[in-house]
């Protein structure tokens, strides 16, 4: 089977204008046939501010009313999501910019109200990935950026984790692509301390996680990363690395730098 | 060869929340192979202004500064964009929302500098158009939805008049399908007389609007969409016409409302 590159890129990379910058010039030039996956950053939380929009959270989550979503649709959706296609367009990369609307690509459902009302928030799972739209698109060359956007087919935007995405979108496409999955941050992997950036913990298993966890050694921001992880290994993901966006070459493909989850 | 409609539709309609939602289930329902281009609207207007950025003018062209070309990527390539598509989906209609950069599927030129300097504002040639990203949607039974704005290949996002898209993209596409272009605005059609919406001129050659303009009898803001319609016809478009967006079910195809441009 062909390889699929499926890359995530955090907030932080989007709100570092040469962080981005020197991610995009590596990413454009990969070979393979890829797919990125991209988050939100603090511009929607700048421009909500000039707004009027109050960010608010519950759980360190952020919840979506009527007019964040309708802000993150613009600069989730508009303006991060453009800037980096016309940016990787620029770089020879014919970029394809798609929110899960888009094609109908990932349609997701609201999450449930529970102890916690998170509003316009989807969550998806790999079943519901429009996996022929994807391969339509990579087949004739594109490369699709997808914002952290999905929708629920009756006509709302719903905000989406994208390392979520990522995952799901590793998972289905698995079927047809050998899926190397890559979460780039700004940490150079997952780390044993948070202080020492040398610390880097190269591989990781389920049995590892969960002793790690068990400890209270992991930073708990990475805990859902590493679970997404995980799960995409668990369902047929060929190979997944967790490490620092710098080390995006031929490094991180090859697993010398970052963490291997396996 | 097939059928292809090209349907336009302007900021007044994307304004109302009734005008659009109608407008929107009558063209979820088309059942021809189809492309919306729509306008941007006074939304730009209201978020520009809470967020401080000022709204230029230059001979009653927005200029579009830094700041402005941010914002209409925001709420043309984002908000509005993905609000259409995303009820269009709820609809049944598998839509795709694209900007000019998205696939590469327009690239124009940055408008030179002469008298005015129009800022970050694309200039759109037929020729430039990649029918076969649109050919390649069309055929997986994708609605593309074009937001007016395209890319100058070097990294900029660029603002373009939604109806200078719509004619050029009509007039790429003639090429491989029978396309009939239809400009939707909040009037009826080419008015005589814009105090009467009765007052519908039914058909305009460009003998008759020479005739018209050098008479004063035409309305300013109608000038350049006959332009734009009488280019298209010239150079292959089966049809054209302007008229009322409530008049776009079976009347306005089969010209039975509506200004034809011939």
């Amino acid at each position: 089977m062909e390889t699929l590159l499926i890359i995530k890129i955090g907030g932080n990379i989007i709100d570092s204008e040469s962080a981005l910058a020197t991610f995009l010039r590596v990413f454009s030039q990969l070979p393979q046939k890829k797919i990125l996956v991209h988050g939100g950053g603090k511009v929607a939380t700048r421009i909500g501010e000039k707004l009027g929009i109050e960010a608010n959270y519950a759980d360190g989550r952020r919840i979506t009313d009527d007019a964040t979503i309708d802000l993150v649709t613009m600069v989730y959706g508009g303006l991060i999501n453009k800037q980096v296609v016309c940016s990787l367009q620029s770089l020879g990369c014919n970029a394809m910019g798609l929110t899960g609307a888009d094609g109908n690509i990932i349609p997701a459902k609201k999450r449930p109200v529970k102890a916690i009302d998170y509003g316009w928030v989807g969550d998806v799972a790999e079943e519901s990935i429009n996996t022929s739209v994807f391969e339509a698109l990579l087949a004739a060359g594109i490369t699709p950026v997808c914002a952290p956007l999905t929708h629920d087919e009756n006509g709302h935007m719903l905000n989406t984790n994208a390392d979520t995405i990522a995952s799901a979108l590793a998972v289905a496409l698995s079927a047809n692509y050998k899926v190397r999955l890559l979460y780039c941050f700004e940490k150079s992997g997952v780390l044993e301390n948070t202080e020492d950036d040398t610390s880097i913990i190269r591989k990781i298993n389920r049995n590892a996680f969960d002793t790690l966890k068990a400890a209270g050694k992991l930073h708990s921001g990475i805990l859902p990363k590493i679970e997404n992880a995980l799960r995409a290994v668990e369902k047929g993901v060929d190979r997944v690395v967790i490490g620092h966006a710098d080390d995006l070459s031929e490094n991180i493909l090859e697993e010398t730098k970052g963490t291997s989850i396996v």
